[in-house]
């Protein structure tokens, strides 16, 4: 039986998602204790990796056992065992061959920037606090040169695995509400650190470091000279995966 | 020389306000600093103790000093040296005489409650996960017999100094956005553990455990056992400390 995980986590205490023998990592903490739960080695498969202090809202993980817990059940187990900053919001029985990692349809990310010159305590784990005055117009004009099918080796960190740089983005939304700013991002996958870099380069729009219209050539350059920013990780929330069910 | 700060921070790490030999504490990492800046030792007079947990918005302490810093100097100093949960949001240079503590004239707290049975990882040290359904109406109600001048008794946990117990509420607010309710209280002064206490009974009267019309006479009463339960620590945010200026 396959068993599907929703997972809401606080990245901040994390070295990201992935397994690693040494540190604290979401998939290790999870791991660890589905195996004891189930009394056998348990592995999870993630949607896909988080950076350490990246935050989800609803990571997905699959994973296989022959147990006997119904859905709530284990929900209820987990949670009362699991650390304070990890909580499954949903465990789903799915059918054979869904798989976390290659079942995915698309996902969403959100970027959290508070917009102002005022630090908060509250915020420093879990939004990004930039000081300058942003052209909010001209960043929503340069969203919609991302759309569509793209070559996104510009927006692309090295160390990833994955060698086919080419990604669809559905959809960019940039939302406000007094000085919280919310970039929301749907694509059927993303490049290591692509919504980080992506968002970097638009805050460049939004001070008039980069012009909007040139976008289009920064981003068939391919040259990553051209979008060299890197937003810090602890303004990004992994918010959505979706499948086909 | 007396200089005013307004501190806020988040309470998560902190074993409270106060001072400790062995622990650390706001009121003693913020002396430690200030002892380094001035190279002499330096203590300070905060509004009030707030406890392990409890969050500031808006705390205020003076000390005096000869130094030549401006205000806006010390405030760049003092942030920067600073660990990131304590952050100084204003420095001010105040008449002589002024004092943190002895000239306060009201005080506004204000307690947050996440108000659902779904969990979240981003509350869990910054409102109060409660998951029962709530009569809000009943609640605001049950504000309005709290206000004015009262012998809180009730409402004051073992532990205080203070020996007088009457104070005044100005104002209580509660307000709520989607899950999330805030509980706003402006008063002269509060009790140990009073505003915590008054909140849990907002929220029996909430469910109906407590009537609304009997508020009165837990309040004569003078009677801890009629309001024995405590609302917990990481909801509460000193919002404010005001004085005659």
């Amino acid at each position: 039986m396959i068993k599907k995980l929703v997972i809401q986590y606080d990245g901040s205490e994390f070295s990201g998602w992935q397994r690693q023998n040494t540190k604290r990592t979401v998939q290790g903490t999870i791991e660890k204790l589905l195996s004891k739960i189930y009394n056998t080695s348990v592995t999870i498969d993630g949607s896909g990796r988080t950076d350490a202090k990246v935050h989800s809202l609803g990571q997905v993980a699959t994973f296989e056992c022959t147990g006997s817990f119904t859905e709530e059940k284990l929900k209820y187990v987990m949670n009362n065992l699991l650390p304070g900053d990890i909580y499954i919001l949903d465990v789903i029985n799915m059918e054979d061959g869904f798989h976390g990692r290659y079942s995915v349809k698309s996902k969403r990310y959100i970027y959290k920037i508070h917009n102002t010159v005022q630090r908060s305590v509250f915020d420093r784990k879990y939004a990004y606090e930039y000081p300058h005055e942003l052209d909010l117009e001209a960043m929503k004009r340069a969203c919609r040169h991302f759309l569509g099918e793209h070559d996104f080796t510009t927006f692309r960190a090295q160390g990833s695995s994955n060698t086919n740089p080419v990604r669809v983005i559905y959809d960019i939304q940039i939302r406000n509400k007094d000085q919280l700013i919310e970039i929301d991002l749907l694509g059927n996958g993303f490049l290591y650190k692509m919504v980080r870099i992506i968002v970097a380069t638009l805050l460049d729009v939004g001070i008039h470091k980069i012009n909007e219209n040139d976008i289009p050539s920064i981003i068939m350059s391919r040259d990553r000279n051209l979008a060299k920013r890197t937003a810090p990780a602890h303004g990004l929330y992994l918010a959505e995966v979706n499948y086909d069910e």
